[in-house]
């Protein structure tokens, strides 16, 4: 085992102890370097301790900059690891103190500080401790289509109803334009309700209310999409099918078909399936 | 092959090259219609591009007129596509234009603002590009009867509580008629709650409690019925169709028909289609 | 067929041409009677037609008095009807102007109001038109204990973080006591977020994403707990058992056993029920 | 029966007179105790009512003394009593008036409020009234990892969401830091939407349409997850229970048991369970 695959090991997966040291380490510093961002951000806190934050930043950098250097140099096929997704993220959670020097000889103040911001995407690096696949993933990603053909329905008449309170209300009551009209109408349509802009005329507050109307029954469909996806999931979760009666739908645990009692587990051999022959 | 006949099929149909790329055409300068009427109603965008987004939205009209003369030419039945839904959304897409320019010289000029942005509706000639009876809209329209049962309770709710806030919060609250009222609490209930008009005193507050806790386990209704119904699409996906009695909703297990009894895993021969007649 | 038994066929039943014709006159006098409350309340309307709309609701109170006359009368236990929920809503549909009179000449004029605005209770009438018994109300029913115990969980936890936003926040922030804080709390809870009240501490702001993210969740357990009892009622709706093979789950249309093609409708005779015993 | 065995009887069960009698009475106090806190937390009525709620809060107190001792004495095993659940709600709903009385003599009026606040988790005791482990709790029980993996996806979302609206808006508009922007967030995801900050900018309020319309497919999810346990719940709601292996969870036409393959419908007899060996 060279060191190369002694890093492999260490970095890329989780079952040796040393692996989950790392695993554990990297966590706590990517937590760590989010509450730095997040603190940096509000006005009273950054103002006093900025320079300890910044000296921090510099620490979890070059930690970042040391594993992401690893990472490649420990893989077989570096390239595909810098062009997925991890190595992207990876890759972009590392850069900003770098880039900031530079920006920062030229001046530009608020590109650094969009850049300095850049660094909350490294909330993306916890992904990798969640359990991918999950059902929940997999029912999601089945009512997409679904989901985008409602979207679609809910634009459009984001757009009509966004048209008509621009025109009933008009700029005096805060409509002033459609975009702010169709603003308002998904507003409203997805519940949100903010009251920055409201109907004020009789018949805008009519509109309105039928507009939140269709909004409660609307925002029934992607819940029943989701749901009856899910519903699905797990009424088909086990695939197994009986080798004697074709069976289908087995319950999650079952070794036993509930219907003729075979053993799920025992594949049929052929004299057997000569007599008790499944017709479909 | 007439030329009408051709005319057709490019503009009908979208099997072939010259169809297709018809289809995309039309879909882009739907499109570039729409950004000009939502970015024509932007006071500073309009200010400076008004007469830009004239001479762009002539040449659309030109095309839409040109569009609409070959549908109802090129189709053997005009009547009964003139009156269709399609029909009708593309006559209102089209001649906004042309009345302005009757209205324009009138000076009637609310209306005229009300009828340029009837261009808006063209957005409805996007759903000719939506897969049409989609199984969510199969299960919305099963649902319709039941939504409207609901949302006719909901009004009938609305009207008392309505009048309830009137009384106890009055005018000076912001309750200023029965009609604010129901405004009020259709907002409520649909939990958007924009906060324009609240309950200030502690006895309508308290009621507004009750109104909120009473939405919160009713939003469960319409989504409930919706997938309900989809629950049941995904149940009865069935695909076989009867050879006898072509019925199609059987349920998953199925292998006779439940209309007619007929074995549904036997395709069916003249002689016996005799035998078994379909009884209703 | 005595007068009495006359006005009941055409009060009480929906058979006949009189009934029908008397149904649909209650409605849109309902209606009118609704539409005249509600437009007497806006102030500006009201100033200018309020003697029209006494002379209107003077007839309609005058319909009403003679309904509820006639229902007594015709009807074979007078005070079964009186007592029923129907009765109560007829009954006090009706006395609202005779009450006004008596009380306008002792000068209340407040309470005035609110017997006025009792009429609004008409719309209850209106529920008279609605097929009863819907399944929908019937899920409901079924929910209505374990939505009983969620609403108790929700009381239970908002009186908790109500009084720590009170604590949290204090006067000086709009939560000035404890049922503020219950209110505001079940305010966010649902979702509505009226935003009269709302949090300005970072601490503050911190307890109500948690409250929020915990709404979030729990919004879905009334909805999950309809859905659950509606595609309950979907599966067991069809309740017809074979009488050959004893298969239960048969789909809504089911004239045929699906699962041996026997005809449902037909009853087992005795001498086929020995050969082909349904064992359970 | 010991006079300890006689007050166990009479604490810890509901089945004679006088422990239906003793649950009675402790509801009411435990209620009474609640309304006191809430009142006394409204100025108005605090001012002058204070000193006779502290009259009924010191009865109250004696009560719930007397109710602890009592408890801890008649159990057998007093620790596990003490700090179970209820031993820790017990012991907190009791001493907030003992411990103000030392606070008092100090001075230290905050904490003071804060101590007589405490009280109100006395709400904390009516848990007992409820019949634990009902099937809601269950389905959400199961729920919950789900739950956990949809929570932590939204708070990764609210982080870089919340992030670019505070570049974006920044704090001339409301977003004066990071924790506010991921408060924003939050609060439109979880359709609350207080209006207390919001998008003023044109490319604000369009980055705002979006999370909203993604928070509007996202509410669909724990929705879903809620409702597809629950309705596993009840189809698997089967109360067959093996006679040979004992599982229970079988679908709802089982005939045979899916976990050993033995006949549900027949009995178990000694001979036999020797022959038909559970397997796993």
């Amino acid at each position: 085992m060279t060191w190369k695959e002694k890093v492999h090991e260490v970095i890329y997966e989780a079952d040796t102890k040393a692996g989950k040291a790392f695993d554990v380490a990297l966590l706590i510093i990517i937590l760590i370097s989010l509450v730095l961002v997040i603190l940096d951000s509000v006005d009273y806190i950054s103002a006093e301790y900025h320079s300890l934050f910044l000296v921090f930043e510099w620490i979890i950098t070059i930690f970042f900059t040391v594993e992401y250097i690893l990472r490649v140099i420990s893989i077989k096929k570096p390239k595909k690891y810098i062009f997925s997704f991890y190595g992207i993220v990876d890759f972009l959670s590392t850069i900003p103190l770098y880039i900031s020097l530079i920006f920062a000889s030229s001046g530009a103040l608020l590109s650094l500080r969009a850049l300095r911001l850049l660094r909350v995407f490294r909330v993306l690096k916890l992904v990798r401790f969640t359990g991918a696949g999950s059902r929940v993933s997999v029912a999601l990603k089945k009512s997409l289509p679904k989901i985008f053909i409602f979207l679609y329905s809910v634009i459009i008449v984001s757009f009509i109803a966004g048209t008509i309170m621009y025109l009933v209300e008009g700029p005096e009551h805060g409509f002033t334009s459609i975009p702010r009209g169709i603003y308002w109408t998904i507003v409203t349509l997805t519940t949100v309700g903010f009251g920055d802009i409201h109907p004020v005329t009789p018949l805008g507050q009519f509109i309105a209310t039928i507009i939140m109307l269709l909004g409660y029954g609307v925002i029934a469909v992607p819940t029943g999409i989701v749901t009856a996806e899910m519903t699905k999931e797990n009424i088909t979760r086990n695939t197994q099918v009986c080798y004697n009666c074709g069976e289908k739908e087995h319950s999650d645990k079952a070794e036993f078909c509930h219907n003729c009692g075979y053993n799920l587990n025992k594949p049929k051999n052929k004299e057997e399936s000569k007599t008790v022959e499944n017709e479909d």
